[in-house]
């Protein structure tokens, strides 16, 4: 069972556990700071497949096989495999996902399905309803350029306000006993939209969500921010974080300084690589998650990260008819789950 | 707690209670068979917004905001919303659902997303992890025609087997206790692709999906298909439901006569209306089911529904990328919850 605390928190009794992740890459993520920590990474964009959306359905599903493979669990042995992705109707998990035959409960979070996908998966096993779950998302940056702003072939400046779209995918298998890190509470978030129209500055589109979810979080389980490791948000990258840090302030007196970081800030080196402001896309804090801060937990070497997954709720339609670009936040905190041990 | 039971399928130790459901829909579904079941039809298919997909936006708030008022809550009173729709990052959803400001789960399942919702939102209330849930989805004729097929304004031909998708929006209020429908049992299925590749033929893309979920969910729980007052599926249109009762004796001795029927066939007038094979879309089945049958169900006259939302997963560009079109079933066991009045 799981009992709610505060408003809008729900704290797991029996926390979920993390029995195995793994992130997927391609070249550019192999260079970038945690180059490491990916499970493997393809040499080039296509990953061996014919176009951008299969190759990000083959990244996906190679996601899913190594954090199998580390759980050391066979599909069928899944009770239901939570998933999406930023393609129309989540194409790139749907073709991804055929063959392992598992049980599929389709998500639509934007950048925040990591986080939306641990969230339900966790409090899904804990009800005892499924007994192992994955959660898993990811991104592909030549197919979300191509679907949202322009044809790569156009060569369109892009703004530095920009964010990189990742091409990578995460997963995670959760499971109802085991060792391995936690989940111990989630927090489903608000769509907070405080009118930025600018689709090339999605930074600044999801802070205020972040902002409204890390505060409600801490609320609702009267902590402060030094109790954690790490505060991480994903993906705000520079401008999005910069306004994050000044909102937490303003708006609810909050300091993250020295706590915060963000997945967008984290996936590629920011001085070598030219990713303008950052990470972005399904794939960044997937990757980030399932892939370094995972490892850390297991490790022991992070202990309490509460982990703020943002979106950006936009298509690329809903510009052109004058919408402003919604955000939405959903928090899942994770935990070494050393007191277990 | 929810407990599994045979393979595949949870049963809610305590079951979720429906306490409102509301559909809403325009002229074309005010006409058709259930047109009496509206709470809410719109005059034409703009629904007083300037393009079809904020229409889309209108009737799904409209649905929220009727079942709602029927469940006698405020939207702050609802834990979590799980919601999603056809249109390309379920922007029907995020902008119908933006004012309402209760915390969003984004789903994506396609036509089979009333069920998946419906699913998610029932576990979730049995486990404690949220007092109240509401579960909407929404599609729109044009809308849909615009993005998967042909601008309306080309007037190009649709073949026999098209089905109509449906304008229109259906949600359900969920709550842990109190008087109404209950959904006992739900069952999350799995990608089914008999390798369909005709994108104007949903019907016989999904049948096989809901053939394998049906049968699934009645090997589980030991039943038989004369102990439910009606299999519902949504929606398989003419070919699909055709296909599905064939698929079922063929593939596992089951006959399901007398006891089926489909949204797709049941929304609309078929000798009268001109929507080929039946209806479709995300709002066909929210339809049937927030109205019709859970009217039914809650007056005593249907006492035991076996729900099976169908959904195709495919997008404008899979086809065209050559792939198939892969079919995906969730079932939902509703019943009047009479033995707990």
């Amino acid at each position: 069972m799981a009992e709610r605390i505060g408003k809008d928190t729900v704290r797991l009794t029996h926390p979920a556990v993390v029995l195995g992740s793994a992130a997927v890459g391609t070249a550019k993520e192999a260079q970038g700071s945690l180059g490491q920590e990916f499970a493997f990474t393809f040499g080039d964009a296509k990953a061996g497949a014919a176009t951008w959306e299969q190759a990000e359905s083959v990244l996906h599903k190679e996601a899913i096989r190594y954090a199998l493979e580390e759980a050391r669990l066979q599909p069928r042995q899944i009770d239901l495999l939570l998933a999406g992705d930023l393609l129309n109707q989540c194409m790139a998990t749907t073709f991804g996902v055929r063959q392992l035959h598992m049980p599929l409960a389709g998500v639509y979070g934007a950048c925040s399905t990591m986080a939306l996908t641990l969230a339900l998966a966790s409090v899904l096993t804990d009800s005892g309803a499924v007994r192992t779950a994955v959660a898993s998302t990811s991104s592909h940056f030549c197919a979300a350029e191509k679907q949202f702003r322009m044809p790569l072939e156009y060569g369109g400046q892009r703004p530095p306000a920009a964010q990189w779209t990742a091409t990578a995918a995460g997963a995670a298998v959760i499971g109802a006993q085991g060792a391995g890190p936690r989940i111990e509470a989630v927090h489903f978030g608000r769509i907070e939209d405080c009118g930025v129209t600018d689709s090339a500055n999605m930074g600044a589109a999801m802070a205020p969500a972040a902002c409204e979810t890390i505060a409600a979080f801490l609320r609702d389980t009267d902590t402060e921010p030094r109790q954690y490791d790490m505060i991480l948000t994903g993906d705000l990258g520079v401008v999005g974080t910069r306004l994050l840090l000044e909102l937490l302030k303003k708006q609810h007196g909050l300091s993250i300084d020295g706590v915060h970081n963000d997945c967008g800030l984290m996936l590629y080196d920011m001085q070598k690589q030219d990713v303008h402001a950052g990470g972005s896309g399904c794939g960044c804090s997937a990757a980030v998650v399932c892939g370094y801060i995972l490892h850390r937990l297991r490790e022991n070497r992070l202990r309490r990260v509460l982990f703020v997954g943002t979106g950006a709720l936009l298509s690329a339609v809903s510009p052109l008819q004058g919408e402003s670009v919604p955000g939405i936040a959903h928090a899942v905190y994770l935990t070494s789950g050393e007191e277990n041990r």
